[in-house]
């Protein structure tokens, strides 16, 4: 017996979710052809070698999707996209005019718990310049990010870009006085911090670091946000201030983002309260930074610096509900339904719609010649069509066709050309009745 | 070592391929919105059970990606989207609002040996018309197919759609004397006819019925095209009349689709040759048909037929390449190029990006401003970007913006608002100059 529901973690999008993530994506797309990224895509399905010392081997092995090829080679469903865009871009990198800016929109898979703000499938928008390891792209990252939430309706007070660097916090934490092989424990230890207890947490740090005294400083100094001492973030804040967008971000040095294959910059975006200084949500709302390895890693010959980032449909929808972002008009029905009055009238139905469809006005041709008119009126009813068209006998003697209007109810016959002209203005139909 | 190309049978869709990609569904998009279909999606991965009975055992294990879940259960990379489909709907069925009509676009996955117009993972679109068995929805999708093929840029010319039904079919081989128990082995005989020579399709035959002149008659009546004895065939070819779309059809009593669930109407398009009588290509561009148990056999309470079809971007790309159909200036870039004349200026260069981004004019910003403007100049040409902005120490002196037309080479001193004026009307420009 097959069950009738999706296999856990998956989702079935019926129009009016399908709706919301395309309300997301279209939004996405105009910020990215504004900008000038281009659009590619690559397979869902890869070999499993792409994503290894990327992350680690148990949690390949434990998250991912896995495959078994008819030659026995491990494949995996892409769990992320950077991985793909490395080897495409390594593997075409002489036809490729760099520095390029790219975008893709698709569906990556997790085999994870299941829960709020986490699926095993969920469509991601990912957005990457390579290249150019220029500090403009990084502007121009943060940039990015910063106008796509400002296209999906966010203001100020909904969110904040939480900016870091890896290359600057290891300088930092060599000024504080640890030691190099220490660098790597603490990043990742930091990275560990929102899903630990702040004991937990010092503990942790102590296990790599037992001065209690450094540990301390070090606490004090991830919960500073000035970056005097940096002539880089002093560079990027000063970009970020010509780009008008500086209001929306600010230092974190608690950001490192777990992923090993971070070089430089990383930055997160999380949703803010209404009380500023109070409780944010624990997931970021999107990710990203710098990757100046992830090319010549695949192929030892190229230098092609990146820097991207993600965020995802599932994170974003609760956001905007949250925030009350999300349009109540998601589905646009067609302009109206063409009712069938009986048998013999079908074919003056059919004539219609395609009159009106071929002069591009988006119509339904109600689907059965045998069901009463007064089910059809129900139908538009439900489904929210603004008109109905009725074409009955008497509507044919005089050669005009009926125009219900279904919020009000009236209705006036008409010729072809004055309902073509009433559809085609049909948002100023309503105060013409 | 990770290997740079992707999988056997997988593609790497660069900005040019996704383009061609977007061009096409793009065009289908805009005929689902005309005609009134809504758009949905279900997961990629199902359990295999869904497939079953569908299509047989050993074909499903042999020609589908499996993934084994933590439990041991097997799951499949979605080969089509019909069981999907009706899986959603017998799941919602009391909150669908029926008759509805439903479109997909997105990706399949099949194992079998890439060749010509097959790939492992390909996209498709699907359409689908769900809650009536009425000759309504017969004529409709078949109307909806031309729709689709006419919006690509193609003419009669180019395709045509052939028809039959299994209904039908099996009358007409009743009244040829075959016998009950021979309608499914002869339907799935014809249906292998495409791959067979002539001489081993007859042998084919005479396994299932011994006697040769029945055999005769039938290869002859496979010929014909009338559709005198069937009143179901009078009457759509009377609706499609009225759609205005008959003279791209056709009965072709050869087809009769592998799948299992066809229950009546069943279709195909295939490339027309120049030579009208001549060689056809082998493969269908689109197939679909009819079936009205899928639902009901999910849910026993449950009487929702369907009919549908499905289209592949493999195939679609293979067909608009022979027709000379794809568009060649696939890629739009952006409006202009802003140029980074030296690190000193680039807050300049920033600022007037984000003057005609907020105006919504598609830009790229350079993303370094350590590159010469020589090379900038030829990153524009080569990206074929219609126009460079120049802003250089004497511009921002005069406080004006230098723009290079790339075409002509002329260049012109102007204000931020003549400058917005001209990419305003962008297309109009090369006159002015």
């Amino acid at each position: 017996m097959t069950g009738l529901n999706p296999l856990k973690g998956f989702r079935d999008l019926y129009p009016k979710e399908k709706g919301v993530q395309n309300f997301i994506f279209e939004k996405v797309r105009s910020v990215a052809r504004l900008l000038g990224y281009e659009e590619y895509d690559g397979p869902i399905v890869e070999s499993m070698d792409l994503y290894a010392n990327k992350s680690s081997k148990e949690l390949l092995e434990r998250q991912t999707f896995q495959i078994t090829s008819k030659k026995g080679n491990p494949l995996v469903l892409r769990p992320e996209m950077t991985p793909s865009l490395a080897r495409m871009v390594a593997n075409k990198a002489s036809d490729l005019t760099l520095p390029i800016k790219l975008f893709n929109i698709g569906p990556r898979f997790r085999y994870e718990a299941p829960q709020k703000g986490r699926s095993r499938e969920f469509y991601q928008a990912d957005f990457d310049i390579l290249g150019t390891n220029s500090i403009v792209s990084d502007a121009e990252s943060i940039y990015t990010i910063i106008n796509i939430f400002l296209a999906l309706g966010a203001i100020e007070k909904d969110f904040i870009v939480y900016i870091n660097s890896r290359v600057e916090m290891e300088k930092y934490l060599l000024d504080l006085g640890f030691k190099k092989e220490q660098l790597k424990p603490l990043l990742n230890a930091i990275d560990k911090q929102d899903k630990l207890q702040k004991e937990e947490f010092v503990e942790l740090l102590l296990e790599i670091e037992k001065n209690k005294e450094r540990v301390k400083s070090l606490i004090t100094f991830l919960n500073t946000k000035t970056v005097e001492k940096s002539p880089y973030f002093l560079k990027l804040f000063s970009l970020l201030d010509t780009y008008g967008v500086s209001k929306y971000c600010q230092i974190n040095y608690n950001i490192t983002r777990g992923l090993d294959y971070y070089t430089g910059i990383v930055f997160e975006v999380r949703e803010k309260t209404k009380d500023e200084g109070g409780f944010e949500l624990k997931r970021a709302l999107l990710g990203g930074g710098r990757y100046d390895n992830l090319v010549s890693d695949l192929n030892k010959k190229l230098n092609i610096p990146g820097i991207g980032f993600a965020l995802s449909d599932v994170v974003l929808i609760e956001f905007l509900q949250n925030k009350k972002l999300l349009p109540t008009d998601i589905i646009k029905p067609v302009s109206c339904l063409i009712s069938v009055f009986n048998k013999e009238t079908l074919n003056k139905s059919i004539e219609i719609s395609n009159f009106l469809r071929r002069k591009g006005i988006s119509c339904e041709l109600y689907q059965d010649e045998n069901t009463k008119l007064d089910k059809q009126l129900k139908f538009a009813d439900k489904k929210e069509i603004p008109f109905v068209l009725i074409i009955g006998p008497s509507e044919i003697k005089i050669n005009k066709v009926k125009l219900k209007n279904m919020k009000t109810g009236e209705q006036k016959d008409l010729s072809k050309e004055d309902l073509l002209k009433i559809l085609n203005i049909k948002f100023q139909v309503t105060n013409k009745f």
